[in-house]
């Protein structure tokens, strides 16, 4: 048996495993501990409850998403459209190597256990509810990037927007997962440019004719 | 105890209440059994499982959203603009009042199976794939009728805009739900009508320049 934080750890990367691809209700403390290699008296010495477990787990998720595909795209020195080019890009990727790994599309962790636990768990849902409003927060920066560079007209809204996006992200990955099918995401990914732009398109068009 | 007939029917509606509430893993055989008043034995000898009331559900939803909501509007005479726009305030009527009666919004019924099961159901994730798939043809019938009108440009592709449109239906869905939000719907709705409209705008943009 390892360092505590190392117990602790492996039992939160064992939440996103088992979790991620199943479910919040299909996977139980037992099994959480038999996986990580952690007795069920140290589970309860780390956390009250699988609901804080999984808490924790959301925020290390939304971390390394953010430190490891947001943060890296959205910094970079790209142009607004292939920032979201890029993000779904790697999305598509992330989610194909999901299939060949566990046999199926895993989805969006976030969007999953919003919609198994938002009407059970109040908890959850708020955490979910921060994590969805802070990714709204980073797209409104592109947005706002789309508007300086010409992409988007000046009368986009920022907020509504970015919010339109993640819903539409979130939908695609529905139904990508639905159909156990991670292409969805580059065929309708396309969409999300066509939320943004569509104002520009008018504009442009408009100005050309 | 009543007829068979009615017992059946019982079961599959305290199925939609149940599950459709919280969620296919947190509700039980023997919860499901109490709420219909029905006995045990009487479950196994309408479904061999849980899984097979919750097809039928699904099936009996299905029929339900088609013959109250997606015939109705989709078969009147009003424009493709307009039937959207009534699906989407339906939408919202109908879960602001699922709001006021379970006191959270309860979301898309399909959607939230989909997320739960996908990974672990075979037989629950393809009927909820042929659901969708049934109810893109439906929007496809709408994005030909909006081709005809002149509201879409005549290169559009009927199959993957609706899908589109599936997609952000519920991915909106979604975010209200993680929100417990019903005005979600409302506002971000006008997107649909985005990811139909920006060609003809821009279409339209030019034929006023």
């Amino acid at each position: 048996m390892g360092r505590t934080s190392d117990r602790k750890e492996t039992l939160i990367q064992s939440a996103i495993e088992l979790i991620g691809t199943r479910s919040y209700n299909a996977v139980g403390v037992q099994e959480l501990c038999e996986h990580a290699g952690v007795k069920k008296g140290s589970f309860y010495h780390f956390f009250p409850s699988k609901r804080d477990l999984t808490l924790e787990a959301l925020d290390l998720i939304w971390k390394n998403f953010k430190e490891e595909t947001l943060e890296p795209v959205f910094n970079s020195d790209a142009s607004a459209p292939e920032k979201f080019e890029t993000l779904l890009r790697k999305s598509y990727e992330y989610q194909s190597s999901r299939k060949d790994c566990v046999g199926c599309m895993t989805g969006c962790g976030f969007g999953n256990l919003a919609l198994e636990l938002s009407t059970q768990d109040e908890e959850i849902r708020k955490k979910i509810e921060e994590i969805f409003c802070e990714w709204t927060k980073y797209l409104e920066g592109v947005i706002m990037q789309a508007v300086d560079e010409g992409v988007l007209s000046s009368e986009t809204d920022p907020a509504s927007t970015s919010q339109a996006i993640v819903a539409y992200i979130e939908g695609v990955f529905l139904l990508a997962t639905t159909f156990n099918d991670p292409c969805i995401i580059n065929r309708l990914g396309e969409g999300v440019l066509q939320l943004c732009i569509s104002k520009k398109k008018a504009v442009d068009a408009c100005s050309a004719g």
